[in-house]
């Protein structure tokens, strides 16, 4: 499964319109942050993207959780925002 | 229903017990945050109440929305998670 990665430079509206369409497509999304401006944007995006799948009648939530990336050579914890149909 | 407002200051830990708490009270909790470490503090504790309320057999999502708040006289954006059974 592709997932969306964000940075605290994400625009939250672009990242919104990307969730929204891979959940249109394939019925979920997974994005995922590193640090605090990036899990701000993902998570703003999450609600922009309620609003988007909205118009179409699907009604998304959220699951957070901590998932562990390499960085490099280094691990990073990441915040991983699973977005599903209720 | 009682707010729970997360700073960027908040322990996500505390946080989380506190979310766990109210869930298992009224079934629901909401959780306020201001800014970008403040979000990232709540979305962290989120996921930390997850876990603890999976113990109970109490899965959990998360729904972001974006809510005006006054604070002073000044009318800030917040994020704000309703946390419920899926």
């Amino acid at each position: 499964m592709e997932v969306l990665k964000v940075s605290a430079r994400s625009r939250s509206t672009a990242v919104a319109g990307a969730i929204a369409g891979v959940v249109r497509e394939t019925g979920r999304a997974e994005v995922q942050a590193i640090g605090a401006g990036a899990v701000n944007q993902a998570t703003k995006a999450v609600a922009i993207a309620r609003s988007y799948l909205a118009l179409d009648g699907i009604d998304v939530v959220c699951i957070p959780s901590f998932t562990d990336v390499m960085i490099g050579d280094q691990e990073r914890t990441a915040i991983k925002l699973t977005v599903e149909p209720r």
